[in-house]
């Protein structure tokens, strides 16, 4: 991927009218599926290797390049490609995968409705089976129920992977996909089927998405994606999965990879902002002492303190994320244990969610911070900040609304929770909360409470310590405040929604502490002696700076439960400047460590 | 302008090529031009009638629509024009205001330089007097004096006003502004002007930009704007202001209206969002209690946290903004008293620094709130969103980055603060810290310290009394460890640098507690009776959320410091959440009353 990046196939450039951008976005996927890069997570059946990790590294390089060719390599082979692969049979597989891993089949992946993006469950496409003719035919029945920003849809796919309501003799069975032609051969939409271009973006033009319509279009019932639920000729369902709710949840797990891959895409596109903006602020000078030579950027506590706790949370996720893609391409292999799949899967996809929702959002931040730190500059294209920033702007929203993947995890966790303790009764709680009590006597001694003397600052063991007391905390606390609404007979969603702030603050904590303590086994793991001991030494500095800058950023918080006192919180505070200055001289090698190639860097304040 | 605006000429598409772009902007500010839009604040010989609030108030409007129009406008008739209005005198406004005001004579202001942009006292161009000819000879002496991102200069520039060192007979005489002829009428560069595009940028490609190098241009004498500095024909150099120091920020302080516009530029844009996302959160529903219809996006807390305090400070803002604009077009007045003169000019470059940096990014951050809050329609370019984001993204570092205008404002509390104290000599300290400890005592006696009921916290003298106490403190606290280094010998550069995090903090606590007594005295100044209460109310309670809001995002600091116990920094947040859910019924309607025309709307989801 490196060596074809460098093509000047590849090279970058800036203001085409949206038709060029597409048109060129459609030739590099064309240029990486014949390098053999499209197929590589198929069978070998499609030329492929089942390589789930090497297809997360290829995402995760183009992700430093040109976005909108990763978006569209992904809506391909990954969701497109993955919803056959997931979702289908061995039949799906032989038929389809060879072709869409080669581009010869461009597809699309239709699940978001005008109506429905976060809330699946409720789309309103229908398929209704006709035992007479053995068809499924698709429905579009109001305009909220188009199939919206569909990429892939505008100008270049043929086949629709379409996820609609089953319906079979007037029940219904819930949300099933089904592969759907849109496209014939000369490009033109098939009969029945409205394509509605959804224009020019915020970023990603060179992604073509559209809106689908579907009138009472015909399909064979073969090509219903059969792996959890089938139909007979006369219309029998059955399902391996008795629960239409557990069904559909199995059916949405498959989005866990797509959540994976904008987890890895976000944090590389936040190191090469970062490499930018440090590049840029180590060379930039501007003002200094009267008649002395003017400081370097870098040099200014502000800058640093800007873009050092970024560099940091930057290199947590890639711990976090590295583990969080092995363990994704682990349980995809043939041989997992079937024993405690079922709870790695649930841990996977709620790991998958939280750090998607984080790494995001802290790309989103890092751009902005990045773009500011380098003033006009880096608001020139040819800077690459400015499309980094638009295209990764809709990762906060798609693949999941991040407001609403954290109350996933959240939710896991109160799951997790009430499995502990039998069940939400009174007396459940009493014992809970007495026990909690206890622990929080343990941690809230005073001399913990008050030391403020830099070793106990970087104790990893006291770090992770108050990671831990502060996410028990506040489950706990979103436990019980759930508890008193229901007890007093409140519905569970307008429970939720009223404590919907301490939900999504659990779920930050949460995946916070596993950034945390991925970072820390990170470090830990480097030996502590030969060439890896001075590498240790500096990213121990860096998992300090992440642990205490989070702390930081919540430390009205933990003063407000008395986990901090006053003197402490301004010692972190100390401390976290202490470290801004310590990390500063390594920050340059800091980006450098990235390995992003010069192709990809590409902009002229950085080379 | 808001007639002009829903004419077709000003109908927005979106994905067209800059050149495109350029084109349409240039006969969007001629149009503008053409219906006497241009020199509304230049004297009535040049067209106009001085009137400086009417030219704001374009700005204002100009800024929810086209902003590549917005920056053009504000190039051509505020910087270029503006700067011969300020800097020049009689004879330049003659000569040149009535061209300008009618874009007869399109220009350029250029000042920031590749190498130096907030430090402009350190460019490098040359202006160099030769009283042989009698002509100024203006000269890029190196790459990083190039003059950079210069508006108006790619394409339709005719003239710009150069800054440059004067140097005369081997003496300089410090940065100067001139009018320097960059194209003749076909448009053609002129002799030894080179002129490079800067290319694509994230947003405002309407908006021409270029690198202008000069390799000695010949201009006569007379092209020096001499206001404040005059050349006698054999070279004598002489000037009103005897030093070099006071001379620079006095031209400097031409910039003044600029910020001014820009920081209501700024709240417009972020007014603009606000309608379509609250518009928007009004009709989408999504998720529900099981069985019942599903709930509106604004009735979810997660999103009226997100939107709703970004109401309170777009208006706390508007009530600030009115109030300088006034200031600024009074102090611009003919009239205007000269003893108080210099304070009130003072004070306004303070005001205006200080507004245009926490409105510019207030603006940045509500349209990201704003963007994610509409999910996938967010993105697209039709909703507006998009641009609004691309084009007001470098509002956060041009007419001064917003940490460096912090800074000004911060020096400008420390430069009152020594006066109150006649030096910062130990004995000055000791009676300020007196004082302060004993004033300290009172604010923080237990019982106001620990009061957690809503008669309190809505109660404006506390609010007020809180924001109050934290600029006093932090200026306190700024000051104190300023001493400390510079009794220890530290160069003051340096030790401002060291505690720069705490310059910015103060700076920040100040212009918010300036946005609060605008806010409350607006408030107050509504009739308690009649159709006005009802309005004191609604803009009471949204004051209320502003100040809580803003102090439960520094509760950590309040906590530290001991002006808030644990239980009042969760009151305070409750507080929040209470006024978040009792302004949500009038969420509508609080944007309506913003007053932007549809046509300015646009937004398919908002209409």
């Amino acid at each position: 991927v490196r060596s074809l990046l460098s093509e000047p196939e590849f090279a970058f450039d800036y203001g085409r009218s949206t038709a060029k951008q597409r048109e060129r976005t459609l030739a590099r996927v064309q240029r990486l599926a014949e390098e053999g890069l499209g197929n590589l997570s198929y069978p070998a059946f499609a030329g492929g290797a089942r390589d789930d990790l090497g297809f997360l590294a290829v995402f995760e390089t183009l992700a430093c390049h040109d976005l909108s060719v990763l978006v569209k390599y992904g809506v391909q082979f990954g969701l497109f490609g993955g919803s056959i692969f997931q979702l289908g049979t061995e039949r799906h597989h032989r038929e389809y995968l060879p072709r869409v891993g080669t581009l010869e089949l461009p597809g699309c992946f239709a699940m978001t409705e005008t109506g429905h993006g976060s809330n699946v469950r409720e789309i309103d496409t229908t398929a209704t089976y006709e035992p007479e003719t053995g068809e499924l035919v698709i429905h579009t029945p109001h305009e909220g129920a188009r199939k919206d920003y569909i990429g892939n849809a505008a100008r270049d796919g043929r086949m629709a992977t379409v996820f609609a309501q089953l319906q079979v003799g007037g029940d219904g069975y819930g949300v099933h996909a089904i592969l759907v032609p849109i496209r014939d051969e000369q490009g033109e939409p098939l009969p029945g089927v409205r394509i509605e271009d959804c224009g020019h973006k915020l970023g990603l033009n060179g992604v073509d998405n559209s809106r689908l319509t579907f009138d009472q279009v015909r399909v064979p019932r073969g090509n219903l994606l059969d792996r959890f639920a089938s139909l007979s000729e006369e219309g029998t369902y059955s399902s391996p999965i008795p629960s239409e709710g557990k069904r559909f949840f199995t059916m949405l797990g498959t989005l866990v990879g797509g959540r994976v891959a904008v987890a890895l895409g976000s944090n590389s596109a936040a190191k090469v902002g970062l490499k930018v903006a440090i590049r840029y602020g180590e060379r930039r000078r501007q003002f200094g002492p009267s008649g002395g030579a003017e400081v370097r950027l870098m040099d200014y506590l502000t800058h640093q303190r800007r873009l050092l706790p970024r560099l940091a949370q930057v290199y947590g996720l890639d711990f976090a994320l590295k583990g969080l893609a092995r363990a994704y391409a682990e349980a995809g292999k043939e041989g997992a244990s079937p024993e405690n799949a079922d709870a790695e899967r649930r841990r996977i996809e709620a790991l998958a969610a939280g750090l998607k929702a984080v790494a995001s959002w802290n790309c989103i931040e890092t751009l902005q911070d990045c773009r500011e730190c380098c003033g006009g500059q880096g608001y020139l294209s040819v800077n690459r900040l400015a499309d980094l920033k638009r295209d990764t702007d809709v990762f906060a929203t798609f693949e999941g609304d991040n407001t609403v993947l954290l109350q996933l995890v959240a939710r896991g966790l109160l799951g997790d929770y009430k499995r502990q303790f039998s069940d939400m009764n009174v007396f459940g709680f009493a014992r809970y909360f007495a026990r909690r009590a206890a622990s929080a006597v343990a941690e809230l001694n005073p001399v913990t409470t008050r030391r403020t003397d830099p070793e106990h600052l970087r104790d990893r063991d006291f770090q992770l310590a108050a990671f831990r007391w502060r996410r028990e905390h506040l489950q706990g606390s979103v436990a019980r405040r759930m508890k008193k609404r229901l007890d007093a007979g409140m519905d569970s969603f307008e429970a939720l929604i009223e404590v919907q702030d301490h939900v999504v603050a659990l779920a930050r904590a949460h995946v916070e502490e596993v950034i945390l303590t991925s970072f820390a086994e990170g470090v830990a793991g480097l030996a502590g002696e030969g060439p890896e001991a001075g590498l240790q030494e500096i990213l121990g500095r860096l998992c300090d700076l992440y642990a205490l800058e989070r702390l930081e950023a919540d430390s009205g918080w933990m003063l407000q439960q008395g986990y901090f006192e006053g003197a402490k919180a301004r010692a972190v505070q100390e401390q976290v400047t202490a470290l801004c200055r310590e990390v500063r001289p390594q920050a340059w090698h800091l980006v450098e460590a990235f390995g992003i190639p010069e192709a990809s860097l590409a902009a002229p304040i950085a080379l």
